[in-house]
């Protein structure tokens, strides 16, 4: 590393989280960065909480993603979790571990877009907290912390017979963007190699955009809760597998209409990591701006809990750590 | 490994999953692990939330500790958080980093250790969500969340002129237990062996489960913050260090008191990872029941912020990851 840009292990902890906490900004909690722990508004007497990791390996490449990616990646996929409760984000906590041969642009960059990430999705959402440590694995883990107004959480085990399935957001871009990448963007071994910008054809830098820096409709979320939402996820690991899991959950059967989900239907099913809402609405509310009907509700069907086009679909595709990622693979 | 104890890259995430839910017992949230985000109580409309990390490598050795234990300290140190704001703990969300290679048993074990730890330090408290992700190297980030039931966060900068210095907790005790892995159960190389509990001298047992299993004294956190505490804090890289940087937020000078701490002076100084709680009380307030004086505040001092004796303390003995850590060493 040149001496201007300095690898954390060449600092003191204070002087990377010095550089950090100049990237997020001012802190408008009662309590931000700088002491045990943060102190956080929760109007309504309530809050809601989740944490997601990404990991280098199963979850990113740096060869693909820069630092900026990343912590606007970090930073939506752990605000989707949050909308898709209901709630409105109001605060993040980072546990960031890096190798000591981490350049501090890297961490620098990165604490730029996890504070992009949440001006452009969750506005009035900022890192409030966090953690640093060193490992060999290059790991950020976040936590996202939510207030729902007043208004009951959305679960997950809430859909009824008759309710209307909608969606909002993207279903596919992100996993054409990966296909992308992993068709065309690595080295004979099979090793991720930067993106060539000039290679790409028209769609192409959209969909790995969609990959790399995914824009849920997180403000949705509270939408759709107040127009009365009867269940509600975030799209993680498809489209086929999470309405499974919804339906699953809420006892009933969920049948999609391939015409109206439209574009490549088998991406759409099997593709994750768009962080798309998915929702279900009582048949007689008018579906809130920016959803979209994909499907129904159904009573319990003998074929299991998701059918398309009314027939069984059993294609159990979608993204589990344990079974999907080879370590080998490089 | 044998059939009855698989490695987690054998299992699907679900089973897991069903396997750490198993472990750490029924929910008592709202919405508790098994939905996008778990919905908690924040009773006074606001909350505490804090994240901390143990890594293999720097934070932890496997052949030292077992799953319990660090399942055990991960939820200490962070209770430990979440009690130096005056604050009682209410959640834990665990994001747990794993290489396929990790056996079943272990990360039962460390759901167990996770819940037991919760139930001796923290009653009440309890792991409400959490995320499973694939590592190369094995990593536990907890976010502990509390509520202040009414009364205000205590902060590190409230320390004044007069103010009485105290402690509550054990200062040196863990310190000295990763002194006697370090010297005594490494091999010729200098990688970590497991321990010879027959190999141990008196008092040597205790030590290395105040390093294995802290347990500082979560409950004292809220009894502080209504016995009028003006500052307070989690002791996790050393008396020293920590009364320096209360003192320094504080604009103040702390002066220790040698023949108060007692005992070893210079590993109670140095000596991280009890978790001790360090707080300042105005001297016409009652020291609660477990806090003993170990020092005077006094106005910021030509000497520098933090004095033993009266006299200027330059040692600046503390744990720093960015600095202490040498990954070659094993």
């Amino acid at each position: 590393m040149t001496a201007t840009d300095p690898t954390v292990g060449e600092l003191s902890e204070g002087q990377v989280l010095e550089a950090i906490l100049r990237q997020i900004g001012p802190s408008s909690a009662e309590v931000g960065p700088g002491d045990d722990a943060a102190v956080l508004p929760a109007p309504g007497e309530r809050i809601v909480a989740t944490v997601d990791t990404l990991v280098h390996g199963p979850d990113f490449r740096l060869a693909w993603s820069g630092g900026y990616d990343l912590g606007w990646k970090s930073a939506a996929v752990n605000l989707a979790d949050v909308a898709a409760m209901g709630a409105r984000p109001t605060a993040l906590l980072v546990a960031l571990a890096m190798p000591d041969s981490t350049p501090l642009s890297f961490v620098t960059a990165l604490a730029a877009g996890l504070r992009a990430g949440c001006e452009a999705l969750a506005p009035g959402c900022a890192v409030e907290g966090g953690d640093l440590t060193v490992s060999d694995t290059l790991t950020i883990a976040v936590t996202a912390l939510g207030v729902l107004d007043g208004i009951p959480p959305v679960r997950r085990d809430g859909a009824r017979e008759g309710d209307v399935v909608a969606v909002a957001g993207e279903t596919g871009l992100a996993a054409r963007g990966l296909g992308i990448l992993f068709d065309r963007f690595r080295d004979a071994h099979g090793a991720p190699v930067p993106v060539d910008v000039a290679a790409l054809r028209p769609g192409e830098a959209d969909a790995i955009t969609a990959q790399l820096r995914p824009t849920p409709p997180i403000g949705l979320g509270p939408i759709a809760a107040r127009a009365g939402a009867s269940a509600m996820m975030d799209v993680s690991d498809g489209l086929a597998l999470d309405a499974r899991r919804m339906a699953s959950a809420s006892a009933v059967t969920i049948d999609l209409s391939s015409a109206s989900i439209g574009g490549d239907l088998a991406v759409a099913l099997a593709g994750g990591e768009d962080h798309a809402l998915l929702a279900t609405f009582p048949p007689d509310a008018p579906l809130p701006p920016g959803f979209r009907a994909i499907g129904t509700v159904r009573a319990a069907q003998p074929g299991g809990p998701l059918h398309v086009d009314g027939r069984p679909f059993d294609d159990r595709a979608g993204w589990d750590p344990y079974q999907d990622w080879d370590s080998e693979r490089g």
